[in-house]
């Protein structure tokens, strides 16, 4: 990302420090949160300084050049001094995108000194570094980083045994959370999106019920499903307005979480909150154990994720890959395979 | 209230129907919802129909009359048709403010059926009556509502013995919510009011910080006090703009209780929620246990409520308090006396 563009550009070797790893990217997911950041640089940039930003460490000054990529499968190239070396150079790794050196903890990705997975080339921080299972694919283990979002929205909603859960929209983000309520039972799922091909998807990840708003209001469908249940719902859409149409929709004691990225001011009307005693949890990110689990997971076979890798390209491709993915019907996560070309 | 006004007049006494029970106002207290009824009663009307009014029953049509008033210490005077009469005439009751017969539900001082405590004579349902403990003043008895607001809103927040609390507005449901947060032993307890009456009122009834927004930033002064412990925020406030401004300044993972009543479109920015994880608790009422518990609590003395109540008015005192209660250095409580004059 240079002057709010992407571009392809060669740039010097990474170089690993005390406790970091050099690692080649083998796949690197395009993530909606970079799309937001190429429109966005300056006033994510300006929350981050003054909110602490992802992880709470340093993030990236938008009017320099910033590698983007944070959900990546990598291959370990190197070794930086102090390192223990429990893995072998050739392993294939998933790490959290974050990398520690003396000025603190940096937002791989989202950083102008941490080159993220749309480059050929990383630097991460050793003891973040989790082997990929032998079997597991390598396109797979690149949706490590999105599975953990949904899997830690899920967590931060508490869920319990007699909910019934409303996804309002199927982008990765709620796609990650379908997948993430049925890896832990939890059912009746209703997933609600415009997009065909995203509603398909959504039952593919597990979704018992798919709404199309268009023609069904999503809370109607939702109350058909859930029977006596408690409503669960998440936010997964991230445009202004989409949280007042759920408080204003949503039934007595919803516990709403917020998943989608809403880049702007937006208005609400408190008086549907208390009305209806809502909550409304913002959630970011994940735990390491949250991330741990959803690599476990995807290992497994617990998570039928293959169908969510809709296009693959290499670095000259990235540019392209953010227009199309502006189109739900035809792609959700597009792969950057900087070895490719 | 009268074509959104307030009018002291003579209307035909109230008859207990099945399971009823006819009482006299001894002490009611003027809320601040009442205040907000009077400015905005089609708005709340409106919201009430779309999503059930408080209780989820049946609640008034602004454009005929209505006795407001749903913070009482009533006496029993007479018993309608098919009621158990445990209690006896001349017994001191309080009660949650609904009122069933075959109709449903309807919220006692919001309804054109069932008149509330500004008025002489009230019917009340006979299986919500609490007697009111020998030794607790009437006065103090009125405030068993309120009280039970707080206890609900801090219920709500879920407290954990790691959590400092920080109350933003001690009006009437901040400084409930203070008594309430004292009851069950968290602290520190820090409270904010431009007011001077209303932060001695907060620490009177157990804030063990108070500070003016004026002269130093809430969460600043929260953050001396709290160490290292979770935050637990209650906005008590109810103006557009105020959860906002919490969200700002809140830290990571705060919880926040939105227990005023913002009547109006609000704007906030949901980017200070996702970067922080925040939660927005929004709630209304109480259960009808924290509503005995809150009596309970009053008839042993612990919530030092003695200095809440300001004044005391007959009901043509009721209209010129309304406009005195917008002073927060004049009054915190007003209590309505019809019997006096």
């Amino acid at each position: 990302m240079r002057n709010k563009r992407i571009v392809a550009d060669t740039l010097p070797d990474p170089v690993p420090g005390p406790g970091q790893v050099l690692v080649r990217t083998l796949a690197c997911g395009i993530c909606g949160s970079d799309l937001h950041a190429l429109q966005h640089a300056e006033a994510m940039a300006e929350l981050a300084k003054e909110t602490g930003g992802p992880g709470g460490g340093i993030f990236m000054d938008p009017a320099r050049d910033v590698v983007m990529g944070h959900e990546f499968c990598a291959e370990i190239l190197d070794f930086g001094p102090s390192t223990l070396r429990q893995l072998k150079p050739g392993q294939r790794v998933c790490s959290m995108p974050l990398a520690f050196d003396a000025r603190g903890i940096s937002a791989v990705g989202y950083s102008n000194d941490y080159p993220g997975g749309y480059g050929e080339l990383m630097v991460l921080s050793e003891p973040l570094l989790l082997p990929v299972p032998d079997g597991l694919p390598t396109a797979h283990a690149a949706l490590t980083e999105p599975m953990a979002v949904g899997v830690h929205a899920v967590a931060k909603g508490r869920p319990e045994k007699g909910d019934a859960a409303l996804v309002v929209g199927c982008g990765p983000v709620g796609l990650a959370v379908v997948a993430a309520l049925r890896l832990q039972g939890l059912g009746p799922i209703v997933a609600a999106d415009f997009s065909p091909k995203r509603r398909a998807l959504a039952e593919r990840l597990g979704a018992d019920v798919v709404v199309d708003p268009a023609k069904e209001k999503a809370v109607d469908a939702w109350t058909k499903a859930a029977g006596a249940k408690q409503a669960l719902f998440f936010e997964c859409v991230g445009v202004p307005g989409t949280i007042h149409e759920i408080m204003r929709a949503a039934p007595r004691g919803a516990r709403i979480v917020v998943a989608g990225a809403c880049m702007e001011y937006d208005r609400f009307h408190p008086m549907y909150g208390v009305q209806k005693e809502l909550s409304l949890q913002f959630v970011l990110g994940y735990t390491p154990e949250e991330f741990a689990g959803a690599l476990a997971a995807l290992a497994d076979g617990r998570i039928p994720v293959e169908p969510v890798v809709t296009g693959r390209v290499g670095v000259d491709g990235v540019a392209d890959a953010f227009a199309a993915l502006r189109d739900p019907e035809t792609h959700a996560k597009i792969l950057v395979e900087p070895g490719t070309s």
